[in-house]
Order: C-alpha cells, then sequence, then structure tokens
C-alpha cells in the first residue's frame, strides 16, 4: 500500500495495524472520490495478510464524515462506474458497508467528530466504534431530506438495539452524543477524549498482537448477519422518496443554507428542519 | 375524530399530532369500554391522512394504566363481542397491541405515573416510550396474581433486551423506575419530569412535519416483528394458569385488599406479594 | 441431595431455593471433578418439584470460576467418561451449559469474585446473573491463549448485546468490571457489594414462592435460543486453533508463569499478553 495512490485517506501501517485518515476537506462528505478510494484501500487491505486490524479516524477532528456529498443531486451519474462493479442487489451504499463488514481484519472507529448519514452508516459497518464524549456526535439526517437512509442504517442498527430506538433515531433526526449512542448500544463506548487515543491504540495493538488465526476463528463464529432483506427494502423505498420533489427541494435548500460548510454542518439538524417546516404543507408535498 | 365518542379519552388534534389522553378513573384501568373506546380510535385514526403522530398520555399523573380491570373475573364474557371481531390467533389484548404496532402512524407515549400489566404492555406495542424519571414506573405483576402476562409482553421485551432480563422482569414482578426501564431497553428515555413535556412535545411535531411519507417508508422498511408463535404460547399458558385456583384466589383477594384503589395500587406488588406469600404452600396451589 | 455426595459443592436448600457454593480451592478452576459433581447435581435438581430457584455462588470471594483447568493440556482424556454422556453435537462445556440453560428452575448467579473463559461461560448459561460493583469481573481470555472460546460464550453473548462489543469482548480480551458487564447487558445488573446479598436472596426467594407452575410457565412461553450452528461453528474454529503450537506453548506458558494460583489469576488478561506478544512474531506462530 503506498500513501501516494489516495489523495482523500492516510494511511499508516505499525505492527499489523493499519491507520486510515479520512482527509476530504472541508468537512469529508462522502463523494465519489472518497468513495472509490476507501474501496480500493479495502480491496486491497482485505488480502494483505500483515494488517490485522484497521482502525479509521479523521484528519478534521471536529467531522468524521460529514454524509454523502449532496451536491451529486447535480451529478446523478457520478457513481456509476463504481454501481458497475458491485454485486447484484447492492446500491453503492450498501455495498461500501458490504465490503467492510466482510474484512477478514477487524475494523475500529476512532470518533472525535460528527458523523451523519452515510458517514454515520460507514461507522455502523465497522466491527467497533469508541467516541469522545466531549465532541462526537452521530445523526442520521435523511428524513430531514425526505427520504430514508439507503446505506444500511437500520439494518445495521436494528442488529445493535430495538426498533423503537431506531425509530428514534431514524424519524427524531436529532444529532445523537457520544453517551446517548453508547447508551443505545449504537456504538460500543463513549470514552474521554483525553483517554480516546490511548484506548484504541492499546486495543488495535493487542488485537493485532494475538495469536494467528484468532481474529478470523471469531469473525467465522459470529459472521455478519445477512441483511439483504432490509437493503432491499431500503433501497426500494430510498428511490420512492428520493422521486419526490421535496427531497430535491431540501437538498438544494440546505446547499444553499450553507449545508457542506463548516458552519452549516455545526447545525446541520437545525438548517435542515428549518428548511422542512417551512415547506411541509405546501401541496407540493402531497402525493 | 369528534370528541363525544369518547368518554375515557380525550383527543386533541394539533399540526398532525394526535394527543390521547387516557382518563379512566380512578387508576385507569383497562376495562372493556376503555378497549372498546381505544379500538375505535385506532380503526378511525389509522386512515386520516392528516394524523401523523399519536401521543399517549394520561389524565391522571401518577397512574398511566393500572393494569386490566380485575373485576372482570366476575365478569368472563366481558371482552366477548370484542373477542369476536379480533383476528384469528389473537386474543383480545394481543390483538389490541396489534392495531397499535400495525398503525401508519409513529406512536409515542409519555409516561407520568404508573402502569402494570396489560397497561405495560400496551405501551410496549408503541413506537417509542419517554418516562418520567422521578415518577414513572413500570411493571409486569401478573407472575404475582398465579399467571403470566397474556397481551405480548414477553415478546415485545424480548425484543429488546436478553431473555435474562426478560424473565427477572416477569418473574422478579417488581416495579421499574424509568432509569431501570431506560437501562434495560424497556423505554427509550427517562427524563427530568421538568422537561418531558417539552421533549415528547418536540419530538412529535419535529415527526408530524417530516416531508410526506417518510414516516411510513422508515416503518416499512422496519416492519414490526412477528410475535405469532410467541402469541399463541402465551395465550396456552396464561389459560392453563388461569383455570387454577390460586389465580382467582390471589385476584379475589387483591380486589379485596385495595387493588384497584388509588392506594392499593400504589404497593401494587407489595399488596399482591402478601397474598400470594401466604397461600403458596397451602394444598390448593399444587396441580 | 445429600451434601456428602459433593467435594467441590456445598449445597443448602431453603424454601423452594437451592444454594450451590462452589469450592474448589485455590481459585475455583473447572476441572473434571467440578464438572462432574455440576453435572451429577443438575441432573438430580432438575426432577426436584421442590426446588424453584437454584442460586450458584462461590466459597471463595475473589474467583467465581478461574477458568477451565489449563493442566488438562496434559490430561487430554480428562473429559473422555463426560463426553460419552452428551449429547451428540455438543462438546462437554456446550453440554454443561445446555443442561443448565433447559433447567425448569430459574438460576441465579451472585457474582463477588472474577470468572474467565468456561467460568463465564457458565455464568452466562444462568438465567440472570448480578454482580458486585467493586469486586466482580468477567473475561473471556481464551483468544490470549490462542484459541476461542468453545463453551457457547459467542452464542450466549449475541443473544444479549451487539455483535460489535462481542467481538470487543472475545478479541480485546480484557477483564470487565460489573458496571462495565451490567452496561453491555453481559449480566442483569451491577449492585453495590453491600446489597448484593439481600437483593439475589430476596428476588429468589420471591420467585420460590411464585405460585405453582408461574416459572416454567414463563419459561416454556420464552424458551432458550437454539444456538446448534453457533455451537458447531465454535467447536470447529477451537479444535483448528488448538492444533497449533501457539495455543500448547501459551497455556504451558501461563501455568509456568503462575496461572491457577492466587496471584497469577489476580491480573490474568496481564499474564498472558505478556506471553502472546513475546511470542506473537515467531515463524512458528504463522500458518
Amino acid at each position: 500500500m503506498t500513501d501516494p495512490v489516495f489523495e482523500k485517506l492516510r494511511v499508516a501501517c505499525d505492527s499489523g495495524v493499519v491507520t486510515v485518515t479520512i482527509d476530504n476537506p472541508p468537512v469529508n462528505v462522502l463523494d465519489a472520490a472518497l468513495m472509490a478510494e476507501l474501496r480500493l484501500l479495502l480491496s486491497t487491505v482485505r488480502d494483505d495478510a500483515g494488517a490485522k486490524v484497521i482502525v479509521f479516524d479523521s484528519a478534521n477532528p471536529d467531522f468524521f464524515k460529514a454524509h454523502v456529498d449532496m451536491s451529486l443531486i447535480d451529478e446523478p451519474h457520478a457513481f456509476d462506474a463504481i454501481a458497475r462493479e458491485v454485486p447484484a442487489g447492492l446500491n453503492v451504499f450498501q455495498a461500501l458497508g458490504e465490503m467492510v463488514r466482510n474484512l477478514p481484519q477487524v475494523t475500529l472507529v476512532k470518533l472525535t467528530g460528527v458523523a451523519r448519514g452515510g458517514g454515520a452508516e460507514f461507522i455502523a459497518a465497522c466491527d467497533m466504534t469508541f467516541a469522545a464524549i466531549e465532541s462526537a456526535g452521530l445523526s442520521q439526517v435523511e428524513a430531514l431530506m425526505g427520504i430514508v437512509p439507503s446505506g444500511g442504517a437500520m439494518q445495521y442498527l436494528a442488529a445493535r438495539m430495538s426498533r423503537n430506538r431506531v425509530l428514534e433515531i431514524i424519524l427524531g433526526a436529532e444529532l445523537f452524543t457520544a453517551r446517548e449512542a453508547a447508551d443505545y448500544g449504537w456504538i460500543n463506548r463513549a470514552l474521554p477524549r483525553s483517554t480516546l487515543d490511548q484506548f484504541v491504540n492499546t486495543l488495535a495493538h493487542n488485537i493485532a498482537r494475538l495469536p494467528e488465526g484468532v481474529t478470523s476463528a471469531a469473525k467465522r463464529v459470529l459472521p455478519p448477519a445477512d441483511h439483504m432483506g432490509g437493503f432491499l427494502r431500503e433501497e426500494a423505498e430510498w428511490a420512492r422518496l428520493f422521486a419526490n420533489p421535496a427531497a430535491e427541494r431540501l437538498i438544494r435548500g440546505a446547499l444553499a443554507a450553507g449545508a457542506q460548510t463548516v458552519d452549516g454542518e455545526r447545525q446541520m439538524e437545525a438548517l435542515l428542519r428549518g428548511l422542512s417546516s417551512g415547506h411541509a404543507t405546501t401541496p407540493s408535498d402531497k402525493r
């Protein structure tokens, strides 16, 4: 793995621990280029016997991954090349999650900032997440754009908490703190930011040092759940909602109001909610 | 929906949020009349496109729903009319829960007081529950009456916590505080009573304002679990136990000792436990 | 049940509550003799209509069950006699767990000390566990011996928490405190040591006093999950890893370094990790 391949990822290896630092300024949106790099990285690392653990973090301490690039509404074919590569029955975001979930290595997320939408889904596809109490945040904001998540969020969340809490996350569409996320089982643990680095580093190296074969054996004893039925449902519902005028208007409105800038992303739920409530009763919202 | 139809429910609508306030003094027992009104309300509201969210609360801040009316032991045919209306394979309490679980709307419970037995089961059938730390309580007290819950409790609870904790709730038969219930995943959150109204009100209106179609899409992506096998098992076990002399003696004894009065219901577990332990070793308890 | 039958268990009965105190100094390893006594006890008590609740605790407040006897690496046939008695498709440790899980009685664990490996698996097979905040600990240390647990750990844990947290427990291989274990749903509750005795005693006797038939009915309404597929996977992976030179070297190394003594067991994870990291990169680890 040579770094120059990647423009939006920094990759470092140390004693079996591969640290992947996402660096896509200003707020690490998940755009087609970042996805292509992540796919390249994952398809390379899965066959690297020297890589035991992969730690994902962010070059921007405030944003892990903002969410999927909303400006793609003007580039509907941006993911076409990737879409041709993914397994039948999966969209490109589900396929990214499946690549992560089916790695033989253990994947850890060190979360100091916020991750929303497709960024939160990427995290939920990883094996373990540890987040800073003071600053981390997770949110599925799709409902405020008039759509449902379609990169696996409801499947992943329902595997770790009650449907009651999944519905609150999806329909309440608020930013969860690290403590709230840990209480709901969304993440493994919320930790003081001062200890987060050391905790994740120790865990990663402890796992990387395990005797040969233990990690992959454990993953075979407890394989990832099969979410295909849910993936198909969420893609169908997403496509139906995305075809509504409301979705396009909300996404364009959000971009115009500051989404994908640092300031706009700091209050993304409020920004979207403002747009949503202002238009919720206009006739064009009705189907 | 015109209020005069209901004697035990107060119904108010505001911007897509329907608030249903249960008012069946003195302690909101779930009797045949209250169930009939709830069924009428649910069958009406499910087709009301203007209703997006339903919030259930209580006119009595100390009691949400005491439990199923125990005096029905003298009116074994009280639910016969309803029983003829419900789907095959469901008893009337399971059928009430299924009506709630299959609504296209989102159902929220605002819990300031206690709910036991069938009242707790009704809450568990709703999508989300938020409870006051200082005053709310949940309990499945059926074991202390010599029976098991048969309105879905064990199915609903097993979908949100480990079997180990379900067995503690059912067989321990203690009143859980809001914090304990949140820790076990029985409810979504325990909140200070001073913030409960605003939290639930904000969430309800935020969901009601979501763009058209999002809520029902999310519910289709994550449909309610199928509990039919469990419903059949719990009804069979309930019927077998209810036929025992112990159940009748405990239910009559509890009524004589103050059940279904405000004072008796404040210490319902202790009241029942007194009866149960006093008789537990008499020959008539043995089968 | 007459006590003289047992050398490593103390058995006491009181009003339907059978207390089983494990006493296998110095650290309560699960050896063939202790397993034989546990099997005898369980096969006797399951037909004892007077026994309603079984409480497991330890004569040694610091150790509930250290783990499976590691010195058995020199006695590969120690469990042969038991293996001939167990149901097809189960190894002897899985079979012990299935005996516990299929009891008609309710099983409670009162945990003041630590339990690792097969000791932790035994606890996870019981219906409910209550642990002392100040002193209890749970750990699956098998990964540090170069193997995966094969007495049901991953199956039992995955039924009560997300896969994400199970992988952390198995691959992180750290000692969990009672609070951490309760937060993850590994146990029912973490309680102050000063209240643990009374809490478990009250719960046990409350359940024992329930009207006849309630406990077994509840267990029939919510039967134990079927883990046969997982049991087969974990046994296959365990056998493959146990055949590696690494496992034998780590187990012998641990015994030489103080495992199964009180001092060694106080820091068992550190003891094993020292051995593991020291050898992790030698060629003989590779397959």
